[in-house]
């Protein structure tokens, strides 16, 4: 394992464990959820914010941060932490999943992918050993292999291709890590919905070594069995002492299934996303700010919440603020739904470390049922 | 004047002059800045944060808030004061600029405005009673007789007309204004560009007796010379016991030219949306954000500014930001404008107290020339 960069788990309860990562920049403590920072912004919210509702760590995108405004920029003003005024640590990915899902005329081959930037045309090469580099360029503390994520469903042969080549990727990823203290690198495990090769994928990447394993190419718009059911059968072949990551997900029921089989980090735009279209997550389930049943309505989000602007403003201002397009109804629900989701993993870590956690996961889920239709 | 809403000027020095308005919801000290809170909420900032950059009064307009989410409905929830968490004084206009610049198919008589609403086609009619109906309903601290705005240029002919009405609508606002304690009613001199018919217009008003005194109809594209003599004319009639409000206006240099005329009051979308648009006001003059020469610029806005988002975050960030459509950099750069013009008043609020204001005018305009071409 990288220097300067220790996991440690503190205490299990089933599958599930609470633990800490230690970096330089500061203690991840796990389960962790990450917010997303695509653009060297989690959008609407102020860095400070951010930490001060629990978040240990940020995600940011390589694909984003390469084209606008370029990772060669980035060093040159000191790297990505002092950019975004952000001095905790950083994840970012190999800029793989959206070079897939945002780029034009991407063409692929064993060397990597080129593509066409979906904001001015401009071309581009990205490699497992440039993915590196700007990873490095950007200066974040936990790296990703560069990898190929496939949309699912899609069948077993292409499943393979993907997934070996990732692996041949995840190798040329490791030569090309510049490896400094405090810098981790994780591998990624792929192999669409197929448990065999899920299976393969992960005992290639646990020979290879890497500071942590991440589960990529999953809520990908599978139905949740099949997500859970992947992360079961790796589980077994990735080593207990390395973080485990599962990328891009998810809802918060997502969350508590996936930590109840022993993930230790989680991103997902969910919680910023939806909170800038209207949508609250809240202790007692989700609420749909846009819908006029709370036009008139009084009530704050949640008048139990840790979060001040879920006690504070009322369900009707909030509502007039997204049917007008208000900046202020996104920054409020953005960091409703993020102290949400901050406030979740903490009451995870801590059922975890009480031995609780079957019985939390129960109350939490109870409470969400029928939620929006609930007085408070 | 009305129970409890007490003007008093406190220093002169010329015809500028600082003193305080006492309310019932907290003291204004003049003169004052108001940032507009179109739809109850100034846009891209949290209310508290409004309040610690040193805003005592925020400005909301009639016209957006009757089309939504409605008076009556603002007045069911308690009034605008807890629907926008704003508990300190707000100001209302009257809707009549509004009606002129944004609704469709206006019908003008008599009695008042008929229109559709530029949101959903509705038709509403607003007329002086109408107008203060709603802004009770509001519950606003200030309320706005409710007038005629002429664009500029327009014959004197046109002018005189629309100041005529502005007068009769003036004397049924003040019979409709429903007066309690601590809600003050302002009469607005209308007359275009023309000294003769301001001179009537202010005349008449302060015969009719308001609680304080506007120049509407300014700031409209007309030169700056014009709105400065209209200023000045219409001055020498206006009691000096009550506050002068100078509606819409202004940039930084027009607030000292306006200040150092005897204006107490201000309102202006310019700070808030210039910065989402990438501009920033600062002591050493305007940043155009947007402009490519400040992209790789680590530099902040102004390191000696009282502004934490001015000295932390470097230009080529807000740069990234904007340039993106990153909602953070709408978020920083208003904040950033705001308290540049909240400082700039109370800064003119001590010059004037320390018998200076000549001499503090000419060295922040000598500050602003130059400004963007210069190193910091």
């Amino acid at each position: 394992m990288s220097e300067g960069f220790h996991f440690e788990v503190a205490r299990c309860d089933g599958s599930a464990r609470t633990g800490a990562i230690e970096t330089p920049r500061g203690k991840i403590r796990t389960p962790a959820f990450m917010p997303v920072g695509t653009a060297a912004t989690v959008k609407a919210m102020r860095p400070e914010a951010v930490k001060a509702l629990g978040a240990d760590i940020v995600l940011a995108n390589t694909y984003h941060l390469m084209l606008r405004p370029g990772a060669e920029r980035i060093a040159e003003l000191g790297g990505l932490h002092k950019f975004m005024n952000w001095p905790w640590p950083i994840l970012t990915d190999s800029g793989g999943f959206q070079v897939m899902s945002l780029a034009k005329l991407r063409k692929l081959d064993e060397n990597g992918v080129t593509f066409q930037s979906h904001i001015d045309g401009a071309r581009h090469l990205l490699t497992p050993e440039r993915s590196m580099e700007i990873q490095d360029l950007l200066g974040a503390d936990i790296q990703m292999q560069f990898d190929e994520c496939v949309r699912l469903p899609c069948s077993e042969e292409e499943a393979r291709r993907a997934m070996l080549l990732s692996l041949r990727w995840a190798e040329r990823s490791q030569t090309a890590f510049a490896a400094r203290p405090g810098r981790a690198l994780f591998g990624i495990v792929q192999g669409g919905a197929s448990e065999s090769l899920r299976i393969e994928s992960a005992k290639a990447l646990m020979g290879m070594g890497f500071d942590g394993y991440a589960l990529g190419g999953l809520a990908v718009g599978e139905p949740q069995e099949i997500m859970l059911a992947m992360i079961e059968c790796a589980m077994p072949h990735l080593p207990h002492e390395k973080p485990r990551y599962l990328m891009g997900v998810g809802a918060p029921d997502d969350l508590l299934e996936s930590v109840r089989r022993g993930i230790d980090m989680f991103d997902c735009v969910m919680p910023t996303r939806a909170g800038r279209h209207g949508l609250a997550y809240t202790r007692l389930g989700r609420l749909n700010l846009r819908n006029a049943r709370h036009a008139a309505d009084p009530a704050p989000v949640d008048p139990l919440s840790d979060c001040a602007a879920a006690r504070t403003y009322s369900r009707a201002y909030l509502h007039h603020l997204i049917k007008c397009g208000e900046i202020l109804g996104m920054m409020l629900l953005t960091e409703i739904n993020l102290a949400y989701y901050e406030g979740l993993m903490e009451r995870a870590r801590g059922a975890i470390a009480a031995g609780r956690f079957e019985a939390f996961c129960a109350e939490t889920k109870e409470a969400w049922r029928g939620g929006e239709a609930r007085a408070i």
